[in-house]
C-alpha cells in the first residue's frame, strides 16, 4: 500500500485493477488459465521459506497477542501444510472448466437460436478469517473459474498471506492473466473491508469465509451481493418406517464424526412409535461418544437421566458433543419443526416408506435434503464439485456447497443471420 | 388493513400469512396448482363489473389530481385490457411446471446418489408502478412457479388493485393453496415498502417493475434480495466484415420498431473503415423516422449535419428517437466501448466473419449478446421462456429475461440406503 494514499483511494485503485484483470482473466483461454495455475504452484514451491519465515513472524506476534493454541494451530503453515496448498490448487486446475460451455441452443419461430453461455462473475472479494491455506484455495478456484479476486485476510495472518499473495502474483505476472487477477488487502485497516463491501461498480460479489458473526457483519454492510453460509442447524429424522439399525448408524455419524462442522446434525427427530425402540439404543451409543442429550418431555419419558431441552435447543448450533432430541407425532409435525428452527441447511429423513422420502424431499426447505444418508455427506468434494468455496444457505444463485460453476454465471446468446422483429 | 393496527404489525401479519401459504403452494401438486389458475380466471370473469367500477373510481381521482393521457391510459381497464389479463394467465398456466424438476441424478463413489430439485423461491414481493393488470400477470407467474406473492402496487391503481386482488383470492380460497397465497399491500402508506422490503423472515425475494428511480430506491433500502433491471443501453456493433444490407435493417429495427424499451438500441458502434459507406445510409433511412443522431468527431466527418454527443451520450438510455453514433478503430475498441459505457443489458454484433461473432459473445459482459440478430429479440416470450416477469440486469440468480425457472431455485437431494462418511 502506498502509504500516502487514504483507505479509500486503495480500495478504488485495488477495484480498478480488479476490474481491468476480470476482463483479460475472463478472455483467456482455458489453456492460458490452466498454464496460469502451474505458474503459481510453480512459484508457491520456489517461495516455501519466505511463506515459512512470514508465517512464524505471524505465529510470533499471535503468541505474544495471546492467541491460543487452536488460533495458534489453525494460523501455523508448515511444510506439510505448503504441500497441501499446492496440491489443492493443482487439483483445482484439473477440474473441468466451466467457462465459456454453451447450452440449450435452440431455435424458434423467428429464425434466431437462443442459448446460454457459461461466464465467470467477473470481480469476487473473499473476506476470511485466520487460515492463511484460504489465500491460495480461494485464488485458485476464483482464477479457475475465470474470475479475478480481491482477498481480504485475518490481520494476524497479515504476514503470511502478504508472502503467499507476493507469490501467487509472481507466478501470475508472466501468465496471460496479469498479476492483478489476484490482490490481497495489504492493510489490516478495518475501514477497508466497508469500502470493499460497497465498491459495486468494481466487485460483483462477495463470499465471507468464517463464523456467524463476521457473515451477519458483512451481510448487513453489503450494498455487493453476497454468498453467505450462515448457519448449519442440521436434522435427522427417524421416520415410523425407518430401519433401526441404519437409523442409529446415521445418527452416530451425522453427530459424531466431527463436532466442528457445519453438515453435523444438531437435533434429532424421532417418529412418536419409535421412540420407545430408538432412543435408548442411541442414547447408549451416544453416551459413549460422551454427547449429551437434550431432550423434551417426551424424550425424558424414555431417557430420564437426559436432560431438558429448552426453546433455544431448537435453534442451536451447538457446534460440539451435545444433541437435542425430540420427539414428534408424524411426518408432518417433523417436517414443520425443521422448517420453523432449522437454518435450511441440511436435513435427513431416514425411512423405508417411498411416499414419507417423496414428501420429505419434496416439502423440506433446506439447501441439501436427504433419503437414508449422514448429514456430514453435504460437501463439494461429497457431491462431485471437485472442491467448494463454502456452502450457501442461500436461496438465490447457489445454493448449498458452492464450487467452480457457483462463482459463474449464464448470460443469452442469440445467433441470427439478419433477423429484425 | 385493520385500522387499528400500525403498518409495521399490519406488514408482519401479511409476511407471516405469505410464508404459511408459499408451504401450501409449494406442497401443492401440479395439477391443484392449474386449478387454482383456472379458478383465478374464472372469478376474474365473474368479477369484471366490478372491477370496472374499482378502475373507473382510480381514473376519476386520476383525472381529479391532474395525471396526464399516457398515465391515464396505462391505467385504464376496458373490457379487452381485462380479456388479455385473463387470457395472459391462462396461457401461463399451460406452460411447463419447472417444480419438483429434479436433474443430474449421479451416483458417487460413496454410493449416494446427489442431483438436483428445482424448487419455490417462496414467498416473492412485487412492486410495481400504475398499470394494474401486472396484478394478475405476477400473480400468474408466481402461483405458477409455487410460490407465493405480496404484491404492492402504486397509489393510483389502489382501487382496482384492490378490486383484482379481491377476485384472485376468492379465486384461490377453495384451492389447495388457499387465498393467502396471493395478498396486496392495501394500504397505500408509504412505510408499508419499507417493512416489506425488510422482511427476510418472511420475504425471499423482490422484483420490482417500473422506472429506474423506483429501482434505484428500493435496491439502496432492501435488505431482501432484489432481482433487478435497471437501464438498457444497448448497443449494435457494425463490424469492418459487416453485410452492408443486414447492417441497415438490424440498425433501424433495433432502433425504429419501439423507442420506449429497454431492448431498443441507445448507441450505434461502427468500424471506422465501414463509417463512410454505413452511416450515410444509416443516416437516410433513420432521419426518416425522424431520429436525432449524436455523433463522435469521425461521425461528423461522415455526417456533418449530426449534433455533436458529449460524453453522457454514450451513458444515456433515450427511450426515444435519439441515436448516439461512435466510429470505432476496431473489434476491441467496441467490445471495450460497450464494457464500459454500456449497461450490460443486450448488446449485438453484425458480421460476417466467425472470429469476431465469437470474440463478441465471449467478451462483451451483457445479458444478452447477439450476432446478425435485432437487440429487440431480448424478450422472454422471443426466448421461448413463455412469459417474463422482468428482465434482470443483475448477475447473480437470474441474468436477462427472467420467467418461471427465474422465481425458483436448486436445492440438492441425495438418495442413500443407509451410507455414512
Amino acid at each position: 500500500m502506498n502509504v500516502s494514499m487514504n483507505v479509500e483511494d486503495y480500495m478504488h485503485e485495488l477495484g480498478g485493477r480488479a476490474r481491468a484483470a476480470a476482463r483479460r482473466t475472463a478472455r483467456a483461454s482455458s489453456a492460458e488459465r490452466s498454464a496460469a495455475l502451474e505458474a503459481v504452484a510453480v512459484a508457491l514451491e520456489a517461495d516455501r521459506a519466505v511463506i515459512r519465515r512470514a508465517n512464524e513472524a505471524d505465529l510470533a506476534a499471535g503468541s505474544a497477542a495471546g492467541l491460543d493454541a487452536p488460533l495458534l494451530d489453525r494460523l501455523r503453515l508448515d511444510d506439510a501444510a505448503i504441500d497441501r496448498m499446492i496440491d489443492g490448487l493443482r487439483q483445482v486446475n484439473v477440474l473441468p472448466d466451466p467457462v465459456g460451455a454453451i447450452t440449450d441452443l435452440n431455435f424458434r419461430p423467428s429464425g434466431i437460436q437462443v442459448g446460454r453461455m457459461r461466464v465467470p462473475l467477473g470481480v469476487i472479494g473473499i473476506i476470511y478469517e485466520s487460515r492463511p491455506n484460504v489465500t491460495v484455495d480461494a485464488a485458485a478456484l476464483c482464477l479457475k473459474s475465470g474470475n479475478a479476486t480481491i482477498l481480504r485476510g485475518g490481520s494476524e495472518a497479515i504476514e503470511s498471506n502478504r508472502a503467499i499473495a507476493a507469490s501467487v502474483r509472481r507466478g501470475l505476472a508472466e501468465s496471460a492473466l496479469g498479476e492483478d487477477a489476484v490482490q490481497l488487502v495489504a492493510t489490516t485497516d478495518r475501514a477497508a473491508v466497508g469500502h470493499l463491501l460497497r465498491m459495486q461498480e468494481y466487485v460483483d460479489v462477495i463470499v465471507p469465509r468464517g463464523g456467524k458473526g463476521l457473515i451477519e457483519r458483512i451481510s448487513a454492510d453489503a450494498r455487493v451481493p453476497v454468498i453467505k453460509h450462515l448457519d448449519g442447524n442440521c436434522h435427522v429424522y427417524v421416520d415410523r418406517a425407518a430401519d433401526a439399525a441404519m437409523a442409529i448408524h446415521i445418527i452416530l455419524n451425522s453427530k459424531c464424526q466431527r463436532y466442528g462442522v457445519c453438515n453435523a446434525m444438531e437435533t434429532l427427530l424421532v417418529h412418536a412409535e419409535r421412540a420407545a425402540e430408538i432412543l435408548p439404543a442411541a442414547e447408549a451409543r451416544l453416551a459413549a461418544e460422551g454427547v449429551e442429550i437434550r431432550g423434551c418431555d417426551a424424550t425424558l419419558a424414555v431417557l430420564p437421566q437426559a436432560n431438558r431441552a429448552s426453546e433455544e435447543d431448537w435453534y442451536e448450533e451447538y457446534l460440539g458433543p451435545i444433541l437435542a432430541v425430540k420427539v414428534v407425532a408424524d411426518l408432518d409435525a417433523a417436517i414443520a419443526h425443521i422448517n420453523h428452527y432449522g437454518s435450511a441447511h441440511t436435513d435427513a429423513i431416514v425411512t423405508a416408506d417411498y411416499a414419507a422420502a417423496r414428501r420429505f424431499l419434496a416439502e423440506v426447505d433446506s439447501s441439501s435434503v436427504m433419503v437414508n444418508a449422514s448429514t456430514r455427506f453435504a460437501d463439494g468434494f461429497e457431491y462431485g464439485l471437485g472442491a467448494e468455496i463454502g456452502i450457501s444457505t442461500d436461496k438465490l444463485h447457489a445454493r448449498g456447497p458452492v464450487g467452480l460453476e457457483g462463482l459463474t454465471t449464464q448470460k443469452y446468446v442469440v445467433l441470427g443471420d439478419g433477423q429484425v422483429r
